[in-house]
């Protein structure tokens, strides 16, 4: 029978920790040319909207294949679906509906990186964005970095409260709400910006030295909510999948800095190939695009997991 | 709460008619223009097989969007997954998971060409074949025309006896096992190929004239089910995608064969916009290809109505 997982399966953060994991597993597998991640395949619905898939997998031992698919129609309600194959006995190992895995498997893919570029001794992170993405961000960056303190900000006051509160209560260290955004980063370690903003909203002189940069958010050349003067600023810039950054239709956000040539993959600072950060004064800065696989590649380690305590009860 | 599927929810013939009406009104979405059914989409997982998406839906009233998804690895369990949105409300409407629901579809617009293309009065189908896809296809014909009878020939003689004995028990009509291809067709008003075959099983001489043919079996250049002196011979030729007929990684088998041009689209024929047969006396062909889209109108019909059924009870 195929594992069918939703959202309510999902809640909370106790995933996060074999989430990074299999993220890493994804991004090592690609430095070995054992990924399969092209880049996204969008189909059109005039007058509606997309199906945009991510379709990938790792080749290798228990290699699986799969996709994600979601929809940009012009309502609240987007149901997500990824759905995962073991290639090798070419069974269907489970379907995840709903919005929560991808989120997830975004926190994940910032996790690696954090856990690959930021400072070892990171306490203090700072998230802009009060959203769903920006909370499974800081749950990563806590799974992979001895957090003492959070500092949140974003525009609506009692979106930056409850974001506190949730998340002091969700992963037992300290988060308060910030009332800027300098205040927010000024101290921060690690400052993760998950906005949907199309204008910077955090600029180079608004950051400490040694800091990593996290950007989920719009980041094309039109609209991105980094100022190019921290992409001037980085002395690392890496990607999770540059094929995916030259495939977007309107150009990155690197594209005319000056910059695009030092974009360098996340999985070749994993897998030891390029160097990563390499003082404590160092700014990194990480631009989180989606790799396509490590969906399923998350989704593959939650069914089993399943499996293994079903097994085992 | 998303409808899930599986094959034994769609256990028997009796969703056929549902079917062949869903696909018929796709048709003529595509003659209208409102249909989207880009060619399929192959990702490719070296070593192991593909995953292979048909994408699509319509547009209009009531527009719905989804795909397709099935793989080729090196399995007996082959796990297919259809998905359908609301392409007006955003909502997922439903999953399908199994084989069951494309052998349908493909039965379905089996359907839809019979009743578009084969003569009137035809009363008696042959079928070369005994899978899957010779079921829904005979339960097709059975649905569009009042069948006397109809004959089988597969090479296992098992199988052949065992497909008999099903579909005349499951469609209610008389069904016999043939002992060679020319028993089976010689006297049929339409003729089902619905092999593996990769060399022709049958050539224009074992057909008589008036006569309809539908091939669901291999038909590229290289490899094909159907002599092609039938092509020569057919007054009529269609198919319910000459897009995808354009998209096979080896050329289409009326390549070469002088008749490329005269290959019509089934969705124009439906709209009246070409004619189809002109006499009874002519011999039409139809070549199945899937068209994208229709897996989801079929998917989404079956939704709907089993909305109805639960908002009746």
């Amino acid at each position: 029978m195929t594992i069918i997982l939703h959202d309510e399966d999902l809640a909370g953060y106790a995933s996060m920790p074999l989430a990074i994991d299999a993220v890493e597993a994804v991004l090592l597998a690609k430095a070995r040319g054992k990924a399969v991640s092209p880049p996204r395949h969008n189909v059109s619905f005039p007058g509606h909207g997309d199906l945009v898939f991510t379709i990938g997998g790792t080749l290798g031992e228990q290699p699986v294949a799969g996709f994600r698919v979601y929809d940009t129609f012009d309502s609240d309600e987007h149901s997500q679906i990824v759905a995962v194959w073991s290639a090798e006995t070419g069974r269907l190992k489970g379907l995840v509906l709903g919005q929560r895995l991808g989120a997830i498997r975004t926190g994940a893919i910032g996790g690696v990186a954090i856990r690959h570029l930021s400072a070892p001794t990171a306490r203090i992170a700072a998230v802009l964005g009060s959203g769903r993405h920006a909370r499974t961000q800081l749950a990563a960056a806590a799974a992979v970095r001895s957090l003492d303190l959070a500092l949140v900000y974003s525009r609506n006051e009692a979106n930056r409260m409850a974001f506190a509160q949730e998340m002091q209560r969700d992963l037992g260290i300290e988060v308060r709400a910030a009332v800027s955004v300098s205040e927010a980063v000024g101290d921060a370690d690690i400052v993760i910006c998950a906005t949907s903003s199309p204008i910077p909203v955090v600029s180079a002189s608004d950051l400490k030295a040694g800091v990593h940069v996290t950007t989920i958010g719009p980041k094309t050349a039109k609209a991105h909510e980094l100022a190019l003067d921290i992409v001037g600023r980085a002395n690392v810039i890496a990607t999770d999948s540059r094929e995916q950054t030259g495939a977007y239709a309107s150009p990155f956000f690197l594209h005319g800095s000056g910059k695009e040539q030092s974009l360098v993959e996340l999985s070749d600072i994993v897998a030891g190939r390029v160097p990563g950060r390499q003082t404590a004064d160092e700014v990194s800065l990480f631009c989180s695009v989606g790799l396509a696989g490590t969906e399923v590649a998350v989704a593959s380690a939650l069914f089993d997991r399943l499996l293994e305590k079903s097994a085992g009860s």
